[in-house]
């Protein structure tokens, strides 16, 4: 990740706001506010505002469930609570702000989680960074021969060198056509002064799709831990993943008690069918269950066995 | 507005926390965090957070038109601009948080208004507050003969009184007989020990709609806009705009040049339908245009003129 | 339920109506279609519109995952793929379109559901039905000592037939007064020919919660599917199970291959949190193991116990 | 616009269909059910179903306003003061879902509308199309000099063929390297049968924007409506317009009264600010106004002038 000199002076400028607020604040997230987290080769991800903290999510319970909430009697108990018994309101009450910058094909995956505000860099009014993203060479992997939106073996040697290469020169040459088409560098000098330039909402269709955009993305607490959810997933590509990591990790110093629910009720649980569950009740009675007589299918089964972890999978 | 003690200690406390943030602050809002503004007889409005200022719209402005937007060379001419055509999500990326006490039937209406996050009190969970709405005698109007949604000529004398009478005594009648059921007071002493009380999820349902409940709502910039757009209109309901109202004033100390911009393009601006458009445009001619050549019905013609205060209504 | 006279030839037009499409149809549903399904003392729940079927979704995640799908050769395997892996955006590809009567203090918990589409009668505009919710006695439960949004035991004898003395009483004298400052009944006829009437949008707020309101509801398989999940569940209140459980029915006529899998997947799965996921890989293992060696606290305990049915509750 | 077989046979199939039913149809609509309406080059929109039609619209108003809606006589006099004074909820009650092949640029500024369901072909499953779009030489304009975001005058002669030649030649060899990366051909055949290819996730960022994608879209009719106001408007870009356009010819077919309405209040009406519905009131009288008299700003004056058709421009 290499920022402008521009881009520096606006992050020190931000960081060296001192302002006095009445509302609560999170001390540990102030102290990364608004610096750039690097994800990927160009990439990053800066928190640059955010509103209420756990607090907010026990107050806004409290208010709804009045005197009643008074027996449980610390903020984590019903931030748990709250959590295991998929209450969602309290949770939509923080709202965080992010300002992203991410290759287009991942922009496109991201922007389908629809609850967000979104303000994108528009290539109609301006030309974008001359930024490409290029995988490293731990992550050229083959497709799949199991699960056909996954990555199988690593591709290396040669194919790997060609693949890269292939990457590499689509993207400088449709970029430096871009340029030639619009008659103008991303730097704003114009190419040729006898010429005009092709319209920019036009000419930005003959960049690949692996180009830089970025954009500012505000959400609530709920739909980022959703998000969060699906996205920081070992199912997720990698290329989402990563900037899904990165953000749980600003969860974290945001709301400390949620982040620890949401690993323990979210993402390390188990969701076990009507069906599963009948497996689940009699290998603990310690009957013998195989998937002759569990009733579910083949890949019903693996993926029970998987979640567990029990060495019973088939083929 | 009566707060409690307990309510009235929670604000001093609020009121009194100085943090220290990196994050923009807008001065103003900040005077009036916290404080319950008073709205109908037992009603109130209060900021509880807020995310952002005038500055984050243009901030985000600025990201999507990149280096597009430098022309526009003040804060204020780029948020009109963005009024002026509708650019929406720019002001998406402020956020506020309101406490609000309202009646029932109130809530109701507001609650149509779906953008937003809410936490309302549960009548299920705790007993509701010993408090109605009754309105102030200059409200007490007739039903409108020519608006099927609207108040007519003031309704006074001894059937004003008549009105006030029942709406007093069926509001307190049913809540104490909410009261017997829940064989509970609303202070929470136990009416008669040797007797259990009907569930709180069943006895609410003898309350009446002017009941008051209380929540948090949660709402962007733009969705508070409109929201503001249709409740502060004369056409809204009086018990519904008086809170609109209130709303506005916390808007306009929260991001002063939205608000002002708010005003000029939307509250008190003016929309033509395409057959209306002719009939301006004759005007402005100096041609003489009547209901009869103007190609509009009665009621549109109606309401053309007096959108621009044009004397020439037809009956 | 009784319907007005008006009410039932609606229906029976609507039904005799036999038109020719080129869209899917879902026969079963036909045969029900606009038919008023009884719920509660007043209330129905009528079908009149509904888009697509269980070939819509698969034809939906067919056209996502193109040449990809091809492997999964029967539409039911698909659908319970897609229900078992969370995939969403598949089942938003239905809509059905229902007319609803229902207690007012119902149509507030229901409208907190905020992605469907509302058009509700309007007691601004016209006068609400003379009919009010009177539970049954056999729901005349009182307050749960152990659950604080629950209900416990059943109220029986003279206490029994107090509530619902007053419930009666209190509904009926309130809607009279409702009448009486309005100076019209709710047929239409004027009280006191030399007065005017209190105008609507005011009169209303002197009704009980259990007045019944009416509306339409629109919204997509997805969220209805959420709908069900959360009303349809023993832990929701009992006035809005009963409009859950009757729409469940629909949606089995509707969409059979999803019914069957959301029934599996979702109403009678079981969600293990990650300390609750170590608790049942002992288990299985035949180990023994104790709330004080799970990890979990008594609550989540007793939680875990009681979603497997295994006889390990402490108190 | 070329369709394989296959898809010309699915069409065949879906149209032949002849299913009784008791919902509402709308005739004209049923005609072209299915049917690829060609847009750009190699894009199309199909409707492949749909929900209601004008009278699902009245039928809700006239839920909501019961009795209060009698006296407006007929359906059309109904949806037009709906539309004209922004009920919006009555129009929700209407459904439509489209089947729609766009360039990736495209599909990203129309993916910004939320409120709409989607299932988009995914490429991290499957092979592209090899189809690119590739503007017409009338399209080829230079970027404004006056606008940021718009088109100016046309690019033609030698400079003309060069962006031709540019834009065909980089979506062919980005397509051909997408293939060799794959190790597979678009029509599934293998490359080099001793290798595996790339991950199809991995290799689609190797394409160029204007590639073609294809998705199913649904949305309710009043967000079908805003998204046609600000689409099929002449300042939107000509490649999304198209679309916007064919689509707005479908809804004519679907929803007539609504569709001529939409052109009265909508589409041909202009909107004037506080301060320029000032400068109207002034013209209406017969008084001078000039922009210097007028309060607004240049850019102001000019739009307003430009609304009504004055020639009042200043520069």
């Amino acid at each position: 990740m290499k920022l402008t000199k521009e881009q520096k002076q606006e992050i020190v400028d931000q960081q060296s706001q001192k302002n006095e607020t009445k509302r609560v604040t999170s001390p540990e997230l102030e102290k990364i506010l608004y610096e750039a987290l690097p994800v990927l080769d160009h990439g990053f991800v800066r928190v640059v505002d955010y509103m209420g903290d756990d607090t907010s999510i026990v107050q806004s319970a409290r208010v709804s469930y009045g005197k009643g909430t008074k027996k449980v009697s610390t903020d984590e108990g019903l931030i748990k609570y709250l959590m295991r018994h998929w209450h969602s309101t309290p949770f939509e009450m923080c709202e965080i702000k992010y300002h992203v910058k991410l290759p287009i094909f991942i922009a496109r995956q991201w922007i389908r989680h629809r609850t967000a505000n979104v303000n994108e860099y528009s290539a109609r009014y301006s030309i974008l960074d001359k930024e490409f993203y290029i995988p490293s060479k731990d992550q050229l992997s083959a497709q799949s021969n199991t699960n056909r939106q996954g990555r199988g073996e690593l591709i290396t040697g040669e194919q790997a060198d060609e693949v890269l290469k292939i990457l590499k020169n689509d993207a400088t040459r449709t970029y430096d056509n871009y340029e030639k088409m619009l008659n103008e560098r991303y730097d704003g000098s114009t190419i040729d002064s006898s010429k005009t330039g092709l319209a920019r909402e036009l000419a930005r269709m003959n960049l690949t799709l692996n180009s830089y955009t970025q954009w500012y993305w505000k959400t609530d607490l709920l739909n980022l831990l959703n998000f969060l959810f699906l996205r920081a997933d070992s199912h997720a590509q990698y290329e989402i993943r990563v900037y899904a990591e990165t953000m749980l990790e600003t969860v974290k110093k945001w709301v400390p008690i949620t982040h620890a629910a949401f690993l323990d009720y979210r993402v390390g649980a188990v969701h076990v069918s009507a069906k599963g569950k009948k497996v689940i009740q009699l290998m603990a009675k310690g009957e013998k269950v195989t998937h002759d007589n569990s009733g579910l299918s083949k890949r019903e089964w693996n993926e029970l066995m998987n979640s567990f972890g029990f060495n019973e999978k088939i083929i």
